[in-house]
């Protein structure tokens, strides 16, 4: 007995999945799996990572990748693309882990110039939809919205009574840090979420965005030890080396990623494997969904 | 400007709130936050865990505290117990930590000795309940189970129609790892939720506690390379000094804990103030609250 809990649940929980994992399926699974669905994709249920809408925050210990949502929070998303174009990031740090919370990063000290970038963005708790196109449901009930489902791969809430949608905190989501001033925000200090989904947080601050690779070197940090989960001292701090639009890094230094494209109909098979697990490690199959357990995966372009 | 979330929205966060967290509050709330609730609590509203069903996990930074529930899985937690007091993980190690899923620990080479406990238990997934009154429900919907609520500081599912009910997969859950087979499990290899709740576990394989304190020391491990998270050289893993029941440890090096009792008005009072957020820094309440989001407070014991 290999006392694991089987590949095809783990799979599951896996936002990236690597090339190699495929290998690793034991069990001939009774039914389809992710894996499978993935292994007989095609090129178009997927698409690149758009270079301008891309951050790569480089540490020492590797690169974590969060792709931008403009069309959710155009405001925030630019003043934050400034910020990074001027360097703001550079040689700054994560502040703060907060376990099953989040991890925040920016200037410990507050000091930093923010140079042309604004002091203070209204925040995009929700933004109005025109076209309901772009929102793929979930057939799942959802406590916390009264609809739930992906707009271009982004986990998202939506309220049809008032035509508002808005990004949901789901693992991995990024999001900007403000005080109790709804615009008191400006994007030079973030956050991931590395917890379980804390969906209270939904239409009460401005989500810009998805670690789309590198979560764990966010998830995996020292917890602060401060009030929050701050960091007291600075050498408890992880040096953040430099935060760029993947545009602006030469081709040769960048990670293609491709994520699965959210209205494809294979992506529908995700979730319905997702729903309804196969293999012959499960034997209660939950027939339900949860927003924020839904894969969005990713892969290495090819 | 302090960039960050603000207190009361971390507060509700904690699963584990350090005295100190208390006089950290910043904003006066403009309506009864959980940090109020426990302040206000009483003696009655507490109760200590039982050292006959807690164990201590103790590695060189520090130990975990796991809370057994022998009466949602005897003879998984009876078996355990064998395995802890005959020292089967004395000296063994993290052998997995897989990011947004769970950290694994036992015997990375799978030799050691059972001694006297069982090879093989039967999985209990799920158990008939014969008495009701002990089930203090939700009163919000949820996917993943018919009822779901708390019984005796567990979060658990309940389904009417056949009495069944179970410890759900919410974060610091912790359970028997197994293979295909449903008695394949021992507790010789045990794993703890340290991610998004992975719901579609439930009734699926045995849990047997909650880590009531230390749950960061698991969460932010270095995340394993190999498939499935599991690390792939003996350096990468972190040691286990001993795992002791806490009836077995002398007095004085027992860590005193109280879990405040989910059967208590206190308690409803805190859900409610989780599921609508009271202070400054809220602009949007829920209404809502999803089982894994409910705080169960623990302290030091007074």
């Amino acid at each position: 007995m290999k006392s694991t809990i089987s590949f095809a649940t783990l799979a599951a929980a896996s936002f990236l999945l690597a090339g190699t994992s495929l290998a690793d399926k034991k069990p001939v699974p009774s039914k389809v799996s992710m894996a499978d669905i993935i292994k007989a994709s095609q090129a178009e249920d997927w698409r690149p990572l758009d270079p301008d809408n891309t951050l790569y925050l480089d540490m020492e210990k590797g690169r974590v990748i969060i792709e931008l949502a403009p069309e959710f929070a155009p405001a925030n998303v630019a003043n934050i693309k400034t910020l990074v174009k001027e360097g703001y990031f550079d040689g700054l740090s994560m502040i703060r882990s907060h376990d099953n919370y989040v991890a925040q990063w920016g200037d410990a000290d507050e000091k930093r110039d923010l140079k042309t970038a604004l002091k203070k963005v209204q925040g995009e708790f929700t933004i109005a939809y025109t076209n309901a196109a772009g929102f793929i449901r979930l057939a799942d009930h959802d406590g916390y919205a009264p609809q739930v489902g992906h707009v271009n791969g982004f986990a998202a809430g939506r309220d049809p009574k008032n035509k508002t949608q808005w990004l949901t905190h789901c693992y991995g989501a990024v999001g900007v840090a403000r005080g109790n001033e709804t615009d008191s925000g400006n994007g030079s200090s973030l956050y991931a979420v590395t917890g379980h989904a804390p969906r209270n947080l939904d239409r009460n601050i401005t989500v810009v965005g998805k670690v789309r690779q590198g979560i764990e070197l966010l998830s995996s940090l020292p917890r602060g030890t401060g009030a929050l989960g701050f960091y007291e001292k600075p050498e408890q701090r992880t040096a953040i080396k430099s935060i760029r639009i993947a545009a602006d890094v030469p081709e040769a230094e960048r990670t293609q990623l491709e994520v699965m494209r959210t209205d494809s109909k294979r992506f529908q098979e995700v979730v319905e494997a997702q729903r309804n697990r196969g293999g012959d490690w499960y034997k209660f199959a939950a027939n339900y969904i949860e927003l924020c357990n839904v894969p969005v995966p990713v892969r290495a372009a090819k």
